[in-house]
């Protein structure tokens, strides 16, 4: 007690003498918070451990929106909302159990495929293998179906990694991150890639009017990992068929049976269940209001929802996690930015980057779609439409921070083909080159939910990041949990976003605009193909 | 049929040109079979698919004697039979299921600890942390165990796979396994390794006397891989406790549910069953006759009992096809060797290597053991005992080769410190040089069924093998399936196997014969040590 007296006496007798305030820098401050008093893990913990999987609109997702908007409040930002946009069914993982009964005695590792509908009990029957990955394969199976499970994924080989699962940049690789690369933009025309979008359902309508029970495919990483993606979450696009993804493993098993004789029976039970109370889906949003309401604002995102396979751990609790303590740190600091800070945890990222669509549709710029366009193709689209249409709320963006790339620290920031904008980004990554970031790559990167921005000329920025084991084997897979997500990285990237966000916020100067995106030309017009099937 | 008589007559008019059989030299034979004629991979098949695990003594082991005895009948080997030896208790792993029902529901990735016993339906209790690794951990948790299930491991953290999971060996990499190091003979007395042996008992007991339900310990590779390893098979020493090995994953998800609250709650169904029939165990054994019933025998050798987890493909499905291919090929050919070449499949290699040991007791020497040891402290006495008592069989085998290291084709041969034997090694391996296998490496390796033929100065040998993923994630885990052996690799390691067995056998020059073992003197004489606890 005595002492503190006596620090503030000294404090205060500081501010007199340099005539300035004595407080500590706002980026000092920001790293003595994140690094010291941080609370990214245990953030992490409640959300991964203690809800775990957050497919959107399951009943997991439910409670992460209602937890984000709870630990938004207890932060103490301001206007803490949900903001809701149509997504469709959620469908909840109960339990399943596949298990080969002959011709030996085996349980399988394996999921069921999201969104398919469950099994009536216990489904049991044969095993056909079928491969099948596009309409004109349909044919070779008429008539050999009826009344089996349908493998339709050739088995392969298992794998052999001869990378290393987990890696960290080198200075080397960050360097060449920053070669710049032409564009390839393709011949594929919207039609071609409506159909693609139609296939599944094509697939699932084959296999039922031949009489098939389920069908199974193969997971694409081995080692016993599984993952479970689907999409057909739409209202009115359920299949008829459950579908349940096999362990490479025990798929391969399976295969060689079938192949070899005899051949094998498997009893499936998924149980699952269709939750259509509310088909509309929620990003969760607060912030620090800026102290210049003419001064625009700047924002975080990272997506909340995840796959079922796991606890949705680096994919993406963690950058869930770090855009909350990114606010934590800043609300506890009391920092008053110019511009104000918002942070977004977005929904249904998985399934196409609806949540952050719909906010720049609600809040920034729309691309028309042809009305009546089924739901299932407006992301679609979407891309395509001219001209882009600014909303009132266009020029308040000024720069958008997104995290989506596991829990390894952040190496720096990519300028998303923004190259105006690259001075200022290396002036604001700055103060953490001692951390590891230190690079600003030009480059466009795809896959998340500054995609969007992208596409509407809006400043949206994704992180560079350690690639560690994400891509290896997290990423969507069963092992997505809690105990793959680094601590000290975590820490630093709260840091580094909490440090941006506030640089941004309170830069005199303003990202400059990438150019609005029009329609590409093919990269090379003299090009021929082969007629495309059907 | 024109071109073959034709053919015929072409033959025969070299043969009498040249005055020698114009049959091809028979290690050319031995590859063209091996290569062109393969079967390596479909008796792998029906092994590891068809019988999968192979536990010692359980259900699958029973039938793959069975299997392996009419494999051998069906390639025409002579006096096809089993030795067998006391092992202990059978034990089936029917089936498990682990769940965690609080704070939330999850199904964990879990197998039951072999031979421990089954739990009475479903069992379920709270969880308490008590991590213990020696005798003197007990006394911490006294009184705190009652009616919970025991998590006795450390969580650690999830691992950071920094090195490739699969590989092969390069020239640089053969070159360095051949660089000499000195042995380090340490100080460990019997009495401790005798005691060591008992502290699972031990750990069973105090658990038991605390009123523990069961106990968990986590698995020792993270990625959702379980494995199961249990010793307790000998007659008398079942333990009280039901025990589980928790995926990593999963292990850890309760350790900080633990730490943090709310306590989880588990729900451990093991169903497993002790089988009392028999308690012997078998060597599967078969030969091809030599011509000089003088000349003594060599031997090719590989065990067939596996672990649990998965089907014991490349532990040791891969070296037990190995050797029946082999068999195979010299049969096929109908080669009449100078020397018999037996073949043997081992049992009960995974807990100590009691096959391989039954048999050098039974037909080339022994070492003493006092009357009165218990079975599972057998195998330690056996490596002190003094002296060696040769039998009548001793000077008979004049070369053993063993194949234990995965599917990874072979690079060459360890000559297991019988520095001596190297330039015959050499000569036996040359003809196999353009498939890779190239090294005569004159280090002693351990851990399998050549180790007791080294400790009564008998020739037995293990090849060097491209490693593959064995140790970094197949060897004795969930994933051990036939998917990961390698067919290239396996048909190269038949047709050496096969090459380096004739060669020996026909060898007019025998392979000298390591030194009698003795009992090493501690390498540094003067060093010192804390006292041991307890």
């Amino acid at each position: 007690m005595t002492f503190r007296v006596q620090q503030g006496l000294l404090l205060a007798a500081a501010t007199v003498a340099l005539g300035a305030p004595a407080r500590a820098n706002d980026i000092a401050r920001v790293i003595d918070e994140g690094m010291n008093r941080s609370q990214v893990m245990a953030t992490a913990h409640e959300l991964v451990d203690g809800i775990g999987a957050r497919l959107t609109n399951s009943t997991g997702m439910r409670r992460a929106e209602k937890w984000a908007e709870h630990k938004m409040q207890s932060y103490g930002l301001s206007d803490v909302r949900r903001e809701g946009f149509e997504f469709g069914r959620g469908w909840d993982l109960i339990d399943s159990e596949v298990r080969m009964v002959a011709p030996r005695p085996i349980k399988l590792t394996a999921i069921p495929v999201a969104w398919t509908p469950p099994t009536d009990g216990t489904l049991r029957a044969e095993v056909v293998m079928a491969p099948i990955s596009e309409r004109r394969h349909f044919a070779a199976y008429r008539g050999k179906l009826r009344g089996k499970i349908v493998l339709i994924s050739l088995p392969g080989d298992g794998s052999e990694p001869t990378e290393p699962y987990f890696r960290r940049h080198d200075s080397a690789g960050l360097g060449k991150l920053d070669e710049y690369r032409q564009p390839e933009h393709s011949h594929d025309s919207l039609e071609e890639r409506l159909k693609r979008n139609k296939y599944a359902a094509d697939l699932d309508n084959f296999l039922a009017s031949e009489g098939a029970l389920a069908w199974a495919r193969i997971s694409y990483r081995d080692g016993k990992l599984v993952h479970g993606a689907g999409y057909s979450h739409h209202v009115g696009t359920t299949p008829k068929l459950p579908g349940i993804e096999i362990a490479a493993e025990d798929y391969r098993r399976l295969a060689r049976f079938a192949k070899n004789g005899p051949a094998p029976v498997l009893e499936i039970r998924s149980d699952v269940r269709f939750l259509d109370q509310d088909s509309q889906a929620y990003n969760i949003i607060g912030e620090i209001p800026g102290s210049d309401p003419q001064a625009g604002y700047v924002m975080a995102g990272a997506h909340l929802d995840s796959w079922a396979a796991a606890d949705g751990a680096v994919d993406n609790g963690a950058g869930s996690a770090v855009v909350l303590e990114a606010a934590r740190i800043l609300k506890t600091l009391g920092v008053r930015p110019k511009r104000t800070i918002r942070f977004a945890l977005w929904g249904a990222e998985e399934q196409g980057l609806y949540g952050s669509l719909a906010y720049i549709e609600r809040h920034i710029a729309s691309r028309p779609v042809p009305s009546g366009t089924p739901a299932a193709q407006r992301v679609s689209y979407w891309r395509e439409g001219w001209p882009i249409a600014k909303k009132a709320g266009y020029g308040q963006l000024k720069a958008y921070f997104n995290m989506d790339n596991g829990s390894g620290k952040l190496r720096g920031v990519y300028a998303e083909g923004n190259h105006g904008a690259v001075p200022l980004l290396k002036e604001w990554m700055s103060p953490f080159a001692s951390m590891g970031a230190t690079a600003v790559v030009a480059a466009p990167t795809g896959g998340t939910d500054h995609v969007y921005m992208q596409a509407v000329g809006v400043p949206g920025f994704q992180f560079v990041q350690d690639p560690l084991d994400y891509g290896s084997r997290l990423h969507h897979s069963s092992i997505d949990t809690f105990d793959h997500m680094k601590a000290a990285d975590l820490r630093q990237a709260s840091v580094v976003m909490a440090g941006m966000l506030l640089a941004a916020a309170n830069s005199e100067k303003e990202l400059p605009r990438p150019p609005l995106p029009t329609q590409p030309l093919p990269t090379d017009p003299f090009d021929y193909q082969f007629p495309k099937d059907e």
